[in-house]
């Protein structure tokens, strides 16, 4: 596929510069005028399934939302004209999500509440971040992500581990409760010790007998032990994460010793006591 | 505007001793009467919600109340009297707990109830502590401010996260669950998926469908695990104001500049090259 | 009061030994014997209060607690007899607990089911740790202990800022809610306010109203957040503990150039290569 | 016992090569497909449970779930037949684990209902995990065992002072709610006191008085803070896991006695004097 970047100077470059970049009066323009479109999107579906407001606003509602249902359209379809190669941008994450911010819209014509799902365009508030280039909380976003990263496979490797345990408990506790306490199937006690082992605790299913509260004992402890390990893994993680951005910073070498790893206002070498120069 | 600084000797100067500061006798007198006044007006207060208590002994409560009230707005007078900028302190933050700490019992002649809000004076508290000079524990406070502050940047952008991620579960959940279930509207299931994915789990809502326990099996679990985020950056962030903390206090001081905060390993200054000595 | 230390070889230096040591076969026997009847007693004051076996089992349970009280009575006369100072031992921690461990079986004879209070011996379980020497065991609970003590101003500080935070919580759920969705005084609202914030969401007593379920949802995202603040705080003062355990294992200093925190295994000091002997 | 391990060339040792190893195409062949069974089991055993899909596929699922234990039990005659210590083999973690994940089904002849414990087949992925030498996972998993292993020891302490609070507190509760409120009894009572203090809170027994209400709150708070204790526990000795296995890599080796592990700023091998060189 050729690559179709735009002209300088052309109507497309022109359109480009105002839709993916931000730097320019009319770019910042767009990009404020997006947030409040998604954010008023986001309420006005979310106000639209209150059954009484449904009934007192919900032409204004629905207007509002196919304003900018149609505004998201147009906003795509410029995307695809003015990006250099635009099959790329429709296959990348954000090409997704503008595309599924509009169509549930279009859908609820032929299925009744399908709009619901425009709130799926929150996820575009994200976009509005990067654009804005929010320098330091993406500083701060990228060392989250680092560490959620770095500590991924051991939290798959905790999750596997509790997945089996959850699966084995909601067997045992079906064979001990019944149907009679709400522990119909195994499927269903595996639901109950889910929400028993990350302590939400509805309350909707819960052990009768004493040979099962004695295991949903058992069960509890170890869920509220088990939080430990995540908690611990990110926290280790995470301390390496800004000790890495830190290192980073104390990579200045001693011209007299070659020792590295000082202090940032270190103006001699602590080892050897050699001037580091300005 | 003026300074309206009291000369010393003057009634009020000895007033803004009495009041604002605590090294005198009557300073620390007038302190622990205000100490006790709180207390017991928030007692008061609250004693005076219950039903059974309001019939038997409502009129005393609410004679304690109105004296204290009385006493407080006494104190905020004197207080705006003896400062040196009046309006300075009627807008800082202490300046206007001390309104909201009286204006609730005068409102609750006009509005029945609006009295509870006198709970408020509960702030007023911290100007105690503060008061006090409780050296030691304004330390801890200042670490644990101090780390908060600094976690503040990763925290918002974690919870930015968290609440795109609870408006589309809660969307989904009212697509997948129905009225039935309780999840009557989108704001109604985005209730409940931060009742959920807070791990609070109160029970008053709860899926019913196959699906919706799938989906809130899932949101549970990213629940439990994401809890070690926050916690994650408020145990690295304290970790480093303890260390800031500990550096200061690593007093070997250069014997040519006398500066500090060297490492334990360090021989040279590492400000002036200067041999630290043994 | 006079030191009444046991003489060697007399009667009350052999109680004494097989009491309070437990180095002997006879004190080990001893400390043996009372872990069994203080386990057995719980047991059996906690079977006692299950309607079903103590029509059953009734008689025989009591009687069981009865001749266990009476051995807890004989053994508390005895420490008293062949301690030097019983006054001394009387006041101190295990002397208020070996007591308040045989009161209740006593007091039952006049007030029905007071006899429950005599769980209260299951404390006694701490001393035979204490008397085990369970070392290893005992050197991780200081380890816990040291880091508790440090981080308990800090944690002060916290529990004082959430206090004030639930009790403002309660009474603003107060006003917005009011009786009929069970807030029906401030203290109820205040209790509510804990529950929801600990997350523990027993539901009992839910936010029915928009402004109630939109306040509490804000409760509850702090009070997910603030966890991280004590787990924080205890995670950092751990690490101290473990650290300065690990540090005092490194005093060891070069005989060279005065070095220390050398590795454990290190033969020759890192800095200057002087061998640092065996 | 004499040592049957199985002669190269011969059937057995072919069968071992199949059935314990993955390095051949065959043996790769075999535990990919016992993934399969093992994942399609577990589904067919859960979903058996489900009333209306019994109705319908029960006869399918129950077929499924016979073929599998065949399956299973040939595969466990081969594995004791091709072993070198069948004894040794029947004995071991996962020896139990291949005959418990078979045994049920055959009870469920006897016993309606007993092949729901075949979901204990799950615990056979482990071996999966192990055979298909998941290298890196293995690697995170070792270096999180090895955390919990450290600190088994301070969480047992921690687990000992937990069990004795809540037994004590349950007798409070016991005393203080009666049977009015739920608490029927004082193991009923613990359970209560296990299920607020690990925060899961289902509210199916929940305190009515005011006095039970107010040592519910501490309680809550209590169990809300002390969570702080296993996670701070948990995070440093994975700290410390994760700096062994970082101090591994510290591969500087010594040019004297090729000792690696030196510390970052070492200047001489700290085994054998050395210089370390640049």
């Amino acid at each position: 596929m050729r690559d179709l970047t735009p002209a300088p100077g052309s109507l497309r470059f022109r359109m480009h510069e105002i839709i993916f970049e931000a730097e320019t009066p009319a770019g910042k323009a767009f990009d404020v005028t997006m947030l409040v479109a998604i954010i008023l999107s986001v309420i006005a579906v979310s106000l639209e399934s209150v059954a009484d407001i449904r009934e007192q606003h919900g032409t204004m509602l629905r207007l509002i939302e196919w304003i900018i249902t149609i505004a998201f359209t147009i906003e795509y379809v410029l995307r695809l004209a003015c990006v250099g190669r635009p099959l790329r941008y429709a296959r990348s994450f954000f090409g997704i999500v503008d595309l599924l911010a509009i169509v549930p819209t279009y859908l609820s014509v032929f299925f009744v509440g399908s709009q619901s799902l425009a709130v799926i365009r929150a996820i575009r508030l994200l976009r509005i971040a990067r654009v804005f280039k929010l320098v330091r909380f993406i500083g701060e976003a990228e060392q989250l992500e680092r560490a959620m990263r770095t500590s991924l496979r051991k939290i798959t490797v905790f999750l596997g581990a509790v997945l089996t345990l959850v699966v084995i408990l909601g067997a045992a506790m079906y064979l001990i409760e019944g149907e009679e306490s709400g522990f119909t199937s195994i499927p269903q006690s595996v639901y109950w010790a889910i929400v028993t082992m990350t302590t939400v605790g509805y309350g909707d299913i819960a052990p009768q007998t004493v040979g099962g509260k004695f295991l949903a004992s058992i069960a509890m402890i170890i869920g509220y032990g088990i939080i430990a390990v995540p908690t611990g893994i990110m926290t280790v993680e995470l301390g390496k994460a800004r000790k890495v951005t830190a290192d980073a910073q104390l990579t200045r070498a001693c011209p007299g010793c070659g020792a590295a790893r000082h202090d940032p206002d270190a103006k001699h070498c602590k080892f050897c006591g050699t001037s580091l120069g300005p």
